[in-house]
């Protein structure tokens, strides 16, 4: 490879574009609203928490950040437009619930509000804002996962490969594509032939 | 939907599945190490910085601590083997860049090395390192980029579609799948026939 150093860029990807939900219902100040986030990840197992990177000029960066609460919800191919769409739209001026055609449902264990039709949420309480410069970075704990039964099998096991989650990679949203492996696979033995 | 509530976890997929290099040769207590790492991501875009969360007993997590540089390298398909391999492995009973016949270069910018097979490398310093729980977060900017000039066109601009980046999603490598648009087609207005 021959390569070419150019100055530091955010280049890590992809990432999972998530929408993120915030607000109440019956608060003027605190209306449910959406933003799509894909500066975000896990950032500890145990306690499971999470990161979202919000500029402070964002409409739902002071909801969340009075708050103190948001959830993470999967974005889908069924999503996709959605995402995309309340990545680039502002909720001062417009309800992109309404607008979309989608469902704020009452989380189960934080005060706000979760994406109905995304089929996993994760229902977040903030532990910690750090400003960075263009975006603050809120850390968050999470208290609760709400997973659509049709990710469940019998035995109550959660196949997420059936969710259809989308990537975003250098300004794109991609679907998954062929899986190569589970995590051991290249440390297992292969089954010896009879 | 009908769905379940479970407890909290760690849920946020799919996430990129990268390798961390670290460590500096001539040095007995800093030899170079990989660690796979998927709780990662993109934290702010001015200055561009990123998260990797480690385990403390990890054997990269001292190196990191006490050089306050690493090299996030992007993992494709043609290191899939490579990138699990460098998770599951630890760099206190392998030699993993020799393991793997994997090259060891030196980073421009920063005193450590990156993955020489990796199209991507993400050059990064660290600035905060917060415990978080069974990880510690590092925070860090990302002080230079290395591209492999496979992924520009004549003009200078990245493809990274060229790559065949790796996504990881709850405990699976994937490729990724078919492009479903770029960021703002959603609000485009389509061009009107002739």
């Amino acid at each position: 490879m021959s390569k070419q150093v150019w100055k530091g860029a955010a280049l890590l990807n992809p990432a999972p574009p998530v929408l993120v939900s915030c607000g109440r219902p019956g608060d003027a100040a605190m209306r449910p609203n959406l933003i799509t986030v894909a500066w975000c990840g896990t950032v500890c197992s145990a306690p499971p928490m999470l990161s979202v990177s919000i500029r402070p000029e964002r409409h739902s960066y002071g909801i969340i950040k009075t708050s103190g609460v948001f959830c993470v919800n999967l974005a889908t191919r069924a999503l996709a437009r959605a995402a995309d769409w309340c990545g680039v739209k502002s909720g001062r001026e417009v309800d992109k619930f309404a607008a979309m055609g989608l469902t704020a449902a009452p989380a189960a264990s934080v005060d706000t509000v979760l994406l109905a039709e995304s089929p996993v949420n994760l229902e977040c309480r903030v532990t910690q804002v750090l400003p960075l410069g263009s975006h603050d970075l809120f850390l968050a704990e999470v208290q609760a996962v709400d997973i659509d039964e049709s990710l469940l099998d019998a035995a109550g096991r959660l196949h997420l490969e059936k969710a259809d989650l989308l990537a975003y990679c250098h300004g794109d949203y991609y679907t998954l594509g062929k899986r190569l492996g589970g995590f051991g696979w290249s440390v297992r033995k292969k089954p010896k032939r009879r």
